[in-house]
Parts: structure tokens; sequence; C-alpha cells
């Protein structure tokens, strides 16, 4: 998958770095939290100071785009050509919240270099990863000496991601026909190493809900009752305790069906990725691997759809013993789904499996929260394929492939756009996403601008648009 | 089991009536409760109050005993005849918190009689029921014309029923030789209805335990690990719903072993019992029965030992959802035992159970609480005929049988004295016990006076003691 890179975009890099890196230092001053309303102005500058770059950047378009919450901005380059494919870059402007205090070695949003690092708030979850497509579309233009990009770019940047982007899906599709892209392409996540350079082909999906189980109208004696009435916690445990069967499957009726099986391809190509199983487990604050029968942990989490019990509650819970049956029982149930599910249809067989389960006497509430549906691009897309051309000509060597366990509002790009999901990161799970002295590797950074140099003239050879 | 009634009781009872109600009417407008510290001298006077007023009614013994919280009192009056058996009050004079503002109709402690009822914190629970045995032996010699009772008399009225008894165990193993007896007579619960008479035969014991489930040394990404990693809140549903078969049996191996099963005379005795479902489950609270296959209602909250969950927790339990595999999940279970079961054996079996089904990656840590042995007294005993021809002459009607489904410090007398105890109780289920508007029917009241009078008689003559 490696290919020869391009002196001409590797010069052009070298000249225009320390611009970049001067610039996304600019950027990461900005402390834009989204989740802290203090900081809803700083938010609002990352926006218009992100918009004023792309248009100095030579987008002919870039626009701050309003929604209920945090603003996203939205820039567009045409290439001039009528069968150039169009690309989507997303990504976000918004950060988690830091202070110095969390743990960091210098103030999160006073961007220092060590050892070849950028260490900020934002440097690699996100701010890092978008910007790298500025200098990236620059070098592509100078190498080729175009003077619009060899596709049809445009940039969608949310401010609301670390806030669980509560207002993105309806700005989506709201603005659909601006947004409209043969191809997604996803800069807000990471390798597997800075020696194993991999392409994300997608995520799961999530279907989440809450079932509150009532029994007695409030606690009663365990000794007066105790025995001969249903006990509502009792009741929520067999719940979750029928999830899965004996082979850590899910045991709901329906549930696999229609799923895409992980290909042997695939499965070999993992299989070769440099997995340990004790880092892993160290990362996973874990003491054991458990899971569905016949996969290995990769595909578990990757491949596999789970049912997965987030929280459960009922009676008493202090120091101590009460002896009462509860009158109450809670759960927070939730579903990572693969390629193929739907999360109506994990709503509809969740729902009946739960109600045959509840006994006279005990009456449930269940509500699902609003679905993430999984994306899944397969290995044999061109799209993906030319992404794996362009990294591999920047890291000249073998691209692999990953998925993500997780699950984000790509998908909703996918679904709204009816659009492939490809992911462009070049972040590192050492990074510290959330956590104090998040960095970049700046070796990588510039990886990605390469990458990001390489993948338009890449698209536009080898996957045109019909139109 | 009706016997004929004694006149020279009656009158007796009649004549000292008013006197009997003034002196619990003053014993009541002392706020002993025991659970507020700032109540801790109204308890002590309470128990002085006991102490002098048992010394007035001719006790030659009559003690203040203190425990490292509140006070128990202690008296004593000797027959007098080296056979005659030796029995044992249990009552307590510590009262549940009441204020007004609870919704009482009056002063919870300032009495009053509405109705020919006497309103009041304490009126049943238990001040109404330990001060009825001050008149019952003083009718006892009136109309025996005795000038100590026929048998050996002993109280023992603590000052912390209603904070869980902490120091009473230890007291009783303290004073175990002065309050030696051949049987306990527990005047602190209640009968069937006010048409229904019964003397209660024994009560569950009681085993709880918390058992927490240690995974991962922080809640983690359900995402990045879901389906890879041992959840322990799934673990600790897992343990809940193996507790019981399909058919509500507790599933835990031994868990049966040894116990004393109802007999056939005693089923049919409360097969007869004017048993209401609907009305009970009005009482329960809840909204249908459910429980071991095989067996009534009645048999499975008074004969049947039961496992229930009375506390389980773990992960997110807020609003919304939270993307988590949790750190650790909780389990309070408690055990209803009945006679023939030990304690000790079934800690022993839990342990074993559970430790069978914790898998790799989980920690548990399993702590059992002290233990509450359950008690029952088999229908043909002595003193329990005697008890019940004793009521059965106050009553002028048959006597019924039941039992408790709860667990009480009783226990720890006939484990310590290795004396049976019965149960000798007016109260009704709508006295209102640890809610607003608190009473105790003045005309059951006054029954329990003529039983305790006629129960020293009886006793004395159908069980002498092997001196």
């Amino acid at each position: 998958m490696s290919q020869t890179p391009d002196s001409a975009v590797r010069t052009y890099i070298g000249q225009h770095r320390a611009a970049f890196l001067d610039d996304l230092a600019e950027w990461l001053r900005i402390p834009s939290v989204s989740a802290q309303p203090d900081h809803a102005p700083d938010v609002r500058r990352s926006a218009d100071w992100l918009a004023a770059k792309l248009t100095e950047t030579g987008f002919p378009t870039a626009e701050v785009w309003e929604t209920p919450g945090a603003p996203a901005v939205f820039a567009e380059w045409p290439a001039g050509d009528p069968e150039a494919p169009t690309v989507l870059v997303y990504g976000h402007h918004d950060v988690q919240p830091a202070t110095r205090e969390d743990g960091w070695d210098s103030e999160p949003f006073e961007p220092v270099v060590r050892e070849n690092r950028l260490y900020a708030r934002g440097a690699a979850d996100d701010k890092g990863q978008v910007f790298f497509h500025t200098l990236g579309v620059r070098a592509h233009l100078a190498a080729t000496g175009r003077t619009a990009p060899a596709v049809n770019l445009k940039l969608l940047i949310e401010g609301e991601e670390e806030s669980g982007s509560p207002h993105f899906r309806a700005l989506v599709e709201q603005h659909a026909d601006r947004l409209a892209a043969d191809a997604v392409i996803v800069s807000d996540t990471g390798m597997w190493s800075e020696d194993t350079p991999t392409v994300c082909t997608g995520m799961r999906g999530l279907a989440e809900c809450e079932i509150v189980l009532h029994g007695p109208d409030q606690d009663i004696h365990s000794g007066a009752f105790g025995g001969a009435v249903p006990n509502p916690a009792t009741v929520a445990a067999r719940l979750v305790a029928a999830l899965h069967d004996e082979h850590a499957r899910v045991a709901i009726p329906g549930f696999y069906d229609g799923i895409v099986e992980l290909g042997d391809r695939e499965r070999r190509l993992w299989a070769e990725l440099p997995f340990d199983e004790a880092s892993w487990l160290r990362e996973a604050h874990s003491y054991a691997t458990e899971g569905e029968a016949g996969h290995t942990t990769l595909e578990r989490i990757w491949a596999r759809p789970t049912a997965e019990v987030n929280g459960i509650g009922g009676g008493y819970q202090g120091p101590g013993s009460k002896t009462i049956i509860p009158s109450s029982a809670l759960l927070k149930l939730s579903f990572r789904l693969v390629a193929g599910q739907d999360p109506e249809h994990i709503e509809k067989i969740v729902r009946a499996w739960a109600a045959e389960r509840i006994p006279a006497g005990i009456r449930a509430e269940i509500t699902f929260l609003p679905a993430t549906r999984p994306c899944l691009t397969p290995l044999d897309h061109p799209g993906l394929q030319s992404l794996a051309r362009a990294m591999g000509r920047a890291f000249e060597g073998p691209i692999r492939f990953t998925r993500s366990g997780g699950s984000g509002p790509a998908a909703d790009l996918q679904d709204v756009l009816a659009a492939p999901v490809l992911f462009l990161g070049i972040s590192v799970p050492s990074d510290g996403w959330h956590a104090p002295n998040e960095k970049v590797e700046l070796d990588l950074l510039l990886k990605g601008v390469e990458t990001s140099a390489y993948l338009w003239s890449d698209l536009a050879e080898n996957w045109r648009h019909a139109p």
C-alpha cells in the first residue's frame, strides 16, 4: 500500500511548517470549551478564527453556521471539474475542559513544544487534526500547480462535539444540500501507534435505553412481605442476566439479524496487528478478557455487537443494611451495533424481549435515547483505497486497517448525506485525549498534512464522480 | 382453646383500669426516642420511671441496667416455689421518632383517648404492651390471693429496640445468669386482627450480606472496551438471577438443609385464617403475589426461607446515559431463615455459591453482618398451650396461630438463654407502628392485662420446672 512520496509536497511543507505551527498555536490558545457556558464566547471566537483562517487559506466560501448551541464552521472550495468527486472533511473546533490543576505540566491553553511534541488542550482532539488540512490543501495545490483542489473540498467543523453534538444532526439535515458529498473524511480519530499507521474503516453504532421497573408503591419490609411479592431489583437483575447466553452471545432474539460479518481478509489483516493482550488490559484497567466465544479481543470490540449494562440501581446502597424490598429498580443498557444492524429494529426486539420477562405485579417503563448508526466502509471501496495510498506515501510504509469500537457523529453524516465515511487521523493512544498533558506528535501531525496533500489528487484520479 | 374467664380478674381490672391508663399516659409523655441523641435523657427518664413503677407494682427487684447506649430495665419477682417455672418478659421502652408535622392528629407525646383508642407514640409499640403486665400481675395476685406470682417472673425491657438493639445481645450475655428462664414471653408483637386473636409461634431469622464486585480499576469506555472485558454490574445481576430456580426456590446448594417443614396441623390452621389476598396486597403496596411454588402466601412469608436483594447498584444511575463499563457493583442480599437453618451454614454456602460465579477479572468482597437466628415454638409446647388458653379466657373465643415473617432480638434471648420464645401481643395491624397516629385499642389492651393475669397461673399449673 506504500507509494512514492512527492518531494514537492515535502518541500512545501518544510517551507511552511513554522508558520503552520504558529497559526495552530494561536488557535489552541482559544479555550473553546463547549461544555462550560462561560467559555461560549471562546467557542465563538474559535469559530470566527477558523473561518478567517480558511478564507486566508484560499477557500472561496468560509461561513460560521449558527446552531441553538455553539457555532460550526463550513468552508467550500470547488474543483471546477464536473466529474471531480466531492469530499466533506469533518472535525470539531471545541475542546474538553482543562486546567493546570488537573495535572498539566504546562498551561493547557498555552501551547509548548517539548521533545518534538506539541502540548495543548486540543492539540490532537481535534484542532491539530482539523488544521493539518489547511497546510495539506496548500501543499496539494503547490505540488500539482493547480489553483483549485482536485476534488470539490468541503469542511464542516462543529463546535459541540465535546458536549455530545446535541444539534449536529439537525444542522446536517438543515444544510444537507450544501453538505452533499461522495465521501466524508473524518479527521477526529487516531492510528494504532506511531510505528503502525492505520486507517479506521468503521465505527460501531449505539442504541441506549433506560428501563425503570416499578414494584411496590413504596419500599416494603422484607420480613413482612419477602418471598411473596415480586422484587423489582430481582427482575432488573434477571433482565441483565438474560442479555447473554453461555457463549457470551447476546441472547435477544433477532439481535444478530442481517449483520455484516467480518470478512476473512480483514480478519487476517487484524491478526497481523501487533496486539499485546497484557498492554491492552492495562489500557482497559481490567484484569481479564471475556467475550463472545469464537472471536478475538479485537474482533469483539470492533466487529461484534454488544449488550452492556452501564448502570443498575435499586433499593438500599448505603452502608450497613436495610431489610426492604425496593419500590423500583433502574437499568441503563447500551447496545453497540455493527454494520447491518438497525437501531429501530434493536429497539423493537429489546422491547419485546423485555416485555416477555416482566412478571405480574411489575410495571416497566422503557425509554430509548436517540441512537447512532454503525458505519463501515468496505476494504475495497475506492475512497478507502485512495486514503490508504495517500497515507502510505506519507508514512512510506504499509498502512493497516482498524475499526473503532466507539460511536460518533460521523454516522449522522453517513446517514443524512448517504455517503461513506473514511477516517483520516494521525493521533496515537498516548496523545491523552480528554486527559492532562494532551499532545500531538509533530512528526505525525506533518504526516497528516502530507496525507491530506496526496489524498485529493489520488481521489480525483481514481474515483470519478458520475455527473 | 377458649377457657372460662375469671370474674375476680375482671373485677380487679375494672377497678384499676383508670389508674392504669393514667400511669401509662404518664409514661407515654416521656419522648424516649432512642434514635435521636437529644432524646437520650428522655430514654433514661423512661427507664427510671419504669423501674420505679415496677417497684411500686411489687417487684422486689427493679434495676436500670446500663449499656454502652441507652439503659434497659430489669425486674424480678420470685414465686417462692422451687418447682415454679421461670418466665422472662421481653419488651422495650424506647419509641420511634414522631412529630406532629408527620401527620399526627394530636401531639404524639400527649396521649389522648378517642373512640376507645389511646393515641400516642409508643401506645402499641411497645409501652402499652409492656405496661399491661403491671396490672396483669396485680390482677393475678388479687384473683389467686397470692402474695407472689405463681411463676418466677422476670422482665427485661430494653431501651434500644428502635435503634436496632445494638447492645442487646451483649447485655443478655453479660447477665445470662440473672436472666435464666424456662420461657421467654415477648410482648412486642401483634395479632391477626381484633376479630381474630392469635398467638405468634415464631419469627424468621435473618442473614445479611454485602457483596462488592470489583472489575476495572476505573469506569471504562463501553465503546472502546465493551464486549471484551467482564462487567461487574453484569456479574452482580447474574448472582441475583441465580438466587432462585424456575420454581422460585432458593437455588443455593444446601440452602434448605435441615429446615423444619410446616406441619399438616399448622398448615390446616393457617388455611382457616381469614386471609384476603386483595387486602394483603394493599398492605404490601404490591400488585401481585409471587413466590415459591407449592406454598400459599402465608406459608411463603411465615414458614419458608427467602433470598432477597435489598439493594443493587453499579455504574451510572443519573439522568440520560453514560457509556461506561462500571468499575464496581454492589449487592445487598438478605436471607430470611426458618427453624432448622443455621446462619453460619448459610454464610458458608452463600460464599461457596458466589465464589463459583465470579469470573476471572472480577474480585468479590463478601461481608456478612451479625445474623439473627429463627425461632419457633412447636404447637404442642406446654408454654404455648398455656398462653393460648390464657388468651382464650381473655378473648372468650378460639385462639389461632400465626408466625411472623420478620426477625427480632427475641432470637438472642432464645439463643443465649436456651429458652423457647412465646409471643404475647395484642396489637393489631391498624395500630400504626412507626407511623403517625399510633394507637392501641383500649379493649385489646385490657385483654392483654387479662391474658397476663391468667397466664402465670396456667403456666405454673401445667409446666412445672424440674428443680
